[in-house]
């Protein structure tokens, strides 16, 4: 057995109380870490590809079986990857404390910021679950019907409701339930689940006395990173309240094929399964205990989220989503029981997954198309969620065509240098000086940066390629006499960020050629779609008539960032409208009313999914867009104009260097590798 | 706290090993019996009145709340009610052996003996659950359809079965089934259950491989004596197999009424539901064990049984139904899963419990009524399950009337001072000389005689009746000079086996006038039965054209001696037939077909249920048939003539005394006493 000293705490800073566990010689560090209860960071899910693990190995010996993402000066330092290194003797480890707080933010997450939009419900109301209180006429030997029986009568001679059907629990509290309240009793009753038949009534629940004062239920979204929870009042057709938090999955996986990656493992899938349930039924406590609820008074839950999620979440195999075909189990969830997953609900409430297109187009897609009511009118629209995969959908009333564009993980944060989540301390919007090249930026919550979130890098990609700091195909201008622009261990790299400005960052923040790259490919992967799907029905993407932007990220897209860069076609600015949390808001439709719950079913259907890679054009198209904002000029009017007043009168202006630390050692470090 | 030594053994033999437990000054000796997982019969649920829990203190101080059915003998002897004694000190008590035995009889139970009997569907082959075979396109790009709407595109296409629904746990296993066997699969579907919407189908479950060989199922009689499980399959519709045991409940009550009580303390009502879910599934994995099957391959169980027996089963709170107006949870259960239950099938199977008409009229009589085919003809039919309750069905194909006789558990071989139940030992068969009034008796099992159970009875009192050892009011004609004859503790009484003859008996096998006057009621009650119900329709219980016997204790009744004491009405045999267990019969049909459990549920909707305690010419009915075999001599024509050529010449014939003990001490105590 080997002896592993824990420490936590910054490489500079005192260490915090130390954790020893015994473990057998061979086992990774990332498990011993994981087995003394530290979360750590596994956005590639422990693939050794993205070194956000990276622990220091103060002593003792370790065995690195990859070392991606490390210098030989930082090993040389004793840095590794906690998911690629293998304890071989008794060492002590500083795992660094603000990669743990980085999945426990100090500041409400992105999503929690965002002031709740309000959905209403213009249909006559149609609820799935309705209170019914009803007096009833007690039993004699003249009228011995049962119970049960009784209830169905009178619900049948009150109500209109005939052949309610009961779960062996309600029937289990029928008896005294009646009798409580002297035959005053509340009936819940579920009026239909999208699988069963139309009619069809069940017993939810029996309560003695009069509850019908109100009937809550749940609107869910399971983004890969955010997970959202409204409370909602189904009988007044309003929100009561909502929670936010990060998905618990994020320490395995930033991604979701890294998530789909980790289900291979022993137990994998039933611990995401498990972290999502975690997630979900925290953020319902809060909601709780706030109102001063009880978990049995949660009648139903609709839940949207993307296919590979909604598989998370539901227990179920996604392995064949990432293998062409790229096969999902199911598209059309049918109801499950929320005692059958473990929620912190009624036992018997019902959990309905809103239905998906396809492998790529969940029920994240059509949720927030019912939400925009791009299906209620004849004028071409386009719309976009734009995460770590790109939805999009064209269409109107009469006809739905969606693709998916895989942007990576760039605006998200992940795969670029100096990314980070949108959360304490991300850069998240960039100026730059057209004579100095000097940036300014804003951080979230005003705190010193620690790196740059998805929002951030478009405000940056468009502010370094219009003030020429950088050329359209992607290329820093090395011309330029700035100290910002410099060789990195990487290549050529932009300073946003000087380390000495950043609290307790270990380099300067910075944007690479490679990150460049990066996030050009991701652009010109959503762009490429915007062409292929139009194209595909034989129009031009300058035929829309409208650009809705959801998802919990679109809302803090830059319009005029994203369409210098190419992101967003170049359209008059009126024509875009940010729509918020669309998943969220379209499942909190579909709480409130069947008749919302059968226009996703309808959306799905109807909706044509164009898979890109069995699309020869899409190539072709993506090729086109790697550049900045497009190889065809003459689609970006606006950005033309602005590209053409704004080139540098090269060696001209020599910004002034960092005022506290002109030339670092940790430049010229830098500068003199590769 | 105080120690108690418990010791096993009968009074006279060697005590087997002892068993210390520590409780509290205070306890019940029951619960301290119970705590040492010793079993201990409580016929009467624990309220003393009984006298099955007797037990003998061998030392220390304890209090007894109650002594009833004790002797001031026995109470010298140390003899106590476990139930209604308290420790106060430091205790030895001896738990005599053969009480526990009682309930773990050495010999099949007298449902084992029974040869099942094979019950046959002529009906269309309309199984619930069916497996279909089938071979599914696999997926490409061009078709990328989800698993589970592919394997529902070909269940439409290949077999016509359209919108399939599934569970959690079956979507979770679908992946892996459709690849695991190249795309060949069974899917086993359950068309329909009695609750939901006809046409629904929903996959229970899906295997690799084509495994459609057989689908098997349960039927399952609960009876409050006990249990049998049929293993049927579905697809042949043959029985494959069947078990039976005695219902764990046993321990807590004998009849109904004590287990109501019982339900009453706390816990009760889980602790009777578990006892007899442990018997079922005991009786399941017998069968599972015997065949080499899988609780997996268990696809559905109907259950018939009383409706408390039902409740029970449920976890219902049966407590409505001992009050008036006696109202049950539910006639008409609803399907439940047989994970839900625990039981030991398929964990998504459906549990069945078939229909009932009200409190005392449940679903093994409309299970009965079913399998008795009386309502396909025009025939005026009687069918009778007689039990602790005598329940009495009159009809035809055009019109059902039902009533319940609450005949007391004398049949039961409880209430009785020699009764009980049928096992090792039990007197069954009597014959009495009528010169000397000596009795010879046929015992189950051959064994040395330790009471008489309810045939034994029933044939006990037609001989005592018959041969003048007591009179038509129940009389024990004290004139006749034989030591058979004498005055008991509880006054006069029939010796029917010498204590010698019996291997640890602690007193002789009696009749007492009490038990007489028990039996009597008993059988008037149903014989009163059969009057009212007969003319509330305006018939006589002459017009009857046949009367079908049902139930598990209805094949040992001897017609004969039946008819002599007024038990069943005097027709010619030919009339009668018996027709075993007539409900475990009638939930093996209803698990076949969908047509028969349909008439189950026609049955109950049609039957009417007259409340003899509501009506006015019950009491009069009854109290006519307080006679042997009734007031009405010219109902009765055969006994008449039997009874008039019969009359003992008094004390002409003097019969012999038991050769081994003709005057034993214990007859000398019993006689001074009184």
């Amino acid at each position: 057995m080997s002896k592993v000293t824990l420490l936590r705490g910054s490489r500079a800073g005192a260490e915090t109380p130390s954790l020893t566990v015994e473990v057998e010689a061979g086992t990774l560090l990332r498990e011993v870490i994981e087995k003394a209860g530290w979360s750590l960071p596994l956005p590639c899910g422990g693939q050794g590809r993205c070194g956000r693990c990276t622990v220091v190995v103060q002593s003792g010996p370790v065995r690195r079986r990859s070392v991606s993402r490390l210098t030989p000066d930082e090993l040389a330092q004793g840095y590794a990857l906690a998911c690629q290194t293998v304890i071989e003797g008794d060492v002590a480890v500083l795992v660094p404390q603000q990669e743990l707080g980085a999945v426990r933010p100090d500041v409400p997450s992105a999503a929690e910021k965002m002031a709740p939009v309000v959905v209403t419900c213009d249909h006559e109301r149609a609820p799935w679950v309705e209170k019914y209180a009803l007096r009833i006429e007690p039993p004699s030997l003249a009228d011995n019907t049962s119970d049960f029986e009784r209830l169905q009568r009178e619900l049948a001679r009150q109500v209109g409701l005939r052949g309610v059907t009961a779960s062996l629990a309600s029937m289990r509290k029928l008896a005294g339930a009646l009798r409580q309240d002297d035959w005053v009793v509340t009936a819940v009753v579920e009026r239909g689940t999208w699988a069963s038949a139309e009619g069809t009534a069940r017993l939810l629940d029996l309560c003695a006395g009069d509850t019908t004062a109100r009937t809550l239920g749940l609107a869910v979204d399971i983004g890969t990173t955010s997970v959202v929870v409204y409370l909602a009042d189904l009988r007044s057709g309003k929100l009561v309240d909502h929670a936010s938090a990060f998905n618990g999955q994020i320490t395995c996986g930033d991604d979701v094929i890294s998530r789909i990656i980790y289900t291979r493992k022993a137990g994998g899938l039933e611990h995401l399964q498990e972290l999502v349930l975690q997630t979900i039924n925290t953020l319902i406590d809060e909601l709780l205990s706030r109102h001063g609820l009880r978990p049995e008074e949660l009648y139903l839950m609709t839940v949207a989220g993307n296919t590979i999620m909604i598989h998370l979440f539901l227990g179920l195999d996604p392995q064949y989503i990432r293998l062409e075909p790229y096969i999902p189990t199911i598209n059309y969830p049918l109801p499950v029981c929320a005692g059958d997953l473990g929620l912190h609900m009624h036992p018997e409430a019902t959990v309905d997954c809103l239905p998906g297109v396809g492998a790529y187009v969940g029920g994240d897609i059509t949720a927030g198309v019912l939400r925009s009511r791009m299906t209620e009118g004849d004028a071409l629209t386009l719309f976009i969620d734009i995460g770590t995969n790109g939805e999009i959908v064209l269409g109107n009333a009469d006809w739905l065509i969606s693709c998916a564009c895989s942007a990576g993980p760039a605006f998200e944060g992940a795969g670029v240098a100096s990314g980070m989540r949108a959360t304490l301390g991300a850069i998240e919007e960039v100026w730059i000086n057209r004579e100095t090249a000097e940036p300014t930026y804003r951080t979230i919550g005003n705190a010193a940066p620690r790196g740059i979130c998805g929002s951030g890098m478009i405000s940056l990609l468009g502010e370094v390629f219009i003030t020429g700091v950088i050329d359209k195909s992607g290329h820093i201008n090395r011309g330029l006499s700035t100290p910002r622009i410099r060789l990195g261990p990487s290549g050529p790299e932009y300073v946003v960020a000087w380390a000495c400005e950043c609290e307790g960052q270990r380099s300067d923040i910075v944007l690479t050629e490679v990150d460049i790259q990066n996030l050009v490919r991701a652009k010109a992967a959503i762009y490429a779609g915007f062409t292929v799907l139009a194209n595909s029905v034989g129009l031009q993407i300058a035929d829309v008539e409208r650009i809705l932007i959801g998802g919990a990220f679109g809302q803090y897209i830059d319009i005029e960032k994203a369409i210098q860069i190419g992101l967003l076609p170049d359209m008059p600015w009126e024509r875009f409208s940010y729509l918020g949390n669309t998943s969220v808001q379209g499942a909190t439709l579909a709480l409130f009313c069947r008749d919302h719950r059968g226009q996703v079913a309808e959306i799905a259907r109807k909706m044509t999914y164009l898979e890109l890679s069995a699309d020869n054009s899409f190539m072709d198209a993506f090729t086109s867009a790697l550049f900045l904002p497009h190889t065809n000029l003459e689609s970006f009017p606006s950005v033309a104009q602005v590209v053409a007043g704004s080139a540098f009168a090269q060696g001209q202006n020599r910004g002034p260097f960092c005022q506290l630390c002109p030339s670092t050692p940790v430049i010229a470090s830098r500068v003199g590798k590769t």
